[in-house]
């Protein structure tokens, strides 16, 4: 399948590798052509990287993978271009955290709107899908380096674009515990788990980890 | 123990229902003395237990948890009375939920502050743990009602005053894990969980449930 990863940060490095060692095509996105973190990547990750812009990997891809961080996020969707993004899935990865003032950030949307409902606004034609942003990168695409089977979410106004994406997240990367947590308001939900997250991250001394749903 | 639990309503009732079972001696306070729904709780909850205003809960507790509505919670403290409060744990259980603009609610303080810190702030003698306000009231009492070990958090100033709820928690209720996840700021991380615990709950269709954090 030919996929699209915005973003050549870890969380864009990580998840093309992955998804080229299934044997995809990759085209990693990035604000300027010849992005030297880019490039290096695609010299490492062998048959089936490539690089180019944000537009050219939107254009490229059959699904677009957003992984650039939370305050560049709609810049480089605009980038990518609306043409290049209308009717296909797009897994939307960020969170909005703002550094700005130090540590711990603080989120810069949060309670009555969410990075992912911005997105949802910003590119109609999208089938915007907010998953995968409540774990560390390396356990995105292998859930299997913890002890027992963990949650994802994913949160979306487009069912199908929803029951795909869980199909994936199985397929691609082990997910076996998928919760659709509803409409693409419920971004609001996954995003406030970072919070939590980075303090849980300062209490246990590692970003290894991740939530267990018990129900009764 | 004399324990004074601040709050009628359901999480009040299963706190102090809870303590009088183990034995305590227990007073549950209101805003006003003969408050209907504290009286026919003392009635039924039996021997140990007694009712009062919020000050004569305080006065009697040598702990004291607050299970007044976040809306509420500064309020009925300052009705509590700070000098009553002055030395004692207080367990804060409230979370800062504002439901006047329909459902989902929203947070009336979050992101760069909490309630934990506001009631922390407002009270400075007070020893502040902010906890079991993650999860659903029958389980703050009976975490064994779910098929495996689950986790509560504890978040304040005083280390001593967490370790000691923390052994409460074990003694009274049965919690085996809990985490200490810092200082009273990171209460913002628990209270901004309950977005995402509001949006589980509708998609799980049930309340009857927590979180297990998994480690590698």
């Amino acid at each position: 399948m030919r996929i699209a990863v915005l973003g050549t940060g870890m969380v864009g490095r990580t998840i093309a590798s992955k998804l080229v060692s299934l044997g995809h095509e990759v085209r990693m996105g990035s604000r300027t052509a010849g992005n030297a973190g880019a490039v290096a990547w695609a010299d490492k990750a062998g048959a089936g990287a490539s690089t180019g812009t944000f537009a050219d990997a939107a254009a490229f891809g059959e699904v677009v993978f957003n992984c650039v961080n939370g305050q560049h996020t709609l810049a480089a969707l605009q980038a990518a271009g609306a043409a290049h993004l209308d009717g296909k899935i797009l897994l939307e990865l960020a969170n909005p955290l703002d550094f700005s003032k130090g540590m711990p950030p603080t989120l810069f949307v949060s309670n009555t709107d969410s990075l992912g409902e911005q997105v949802q606004r910003a590119f109609p034609g999208a089938r915007v899908v907010k998953t995968l942003n409540t774990l560390n990168c390396e356990l995105m695409v292998d859930p299997g380096k913890l002890p027992e089977p963990t949650d994802v979410f994913v949160s979306g106004n487009d069912a199908e674009a929803k029951a795909q994406v869980a199909a994936w997240l199985q397929d691609w990367f082990g997910w076996q515990r998928v919760i659709d947590l509803g409409d693409i308001t419920t971004a609001r939900g996954t995003e406030s788990w970072l919070p939590l997250w980075i303090r849980l991250w300062g209490a246990l001394g590692t970003a290894n980890y991740n939530l267990r749903i018990v129900k009764g």
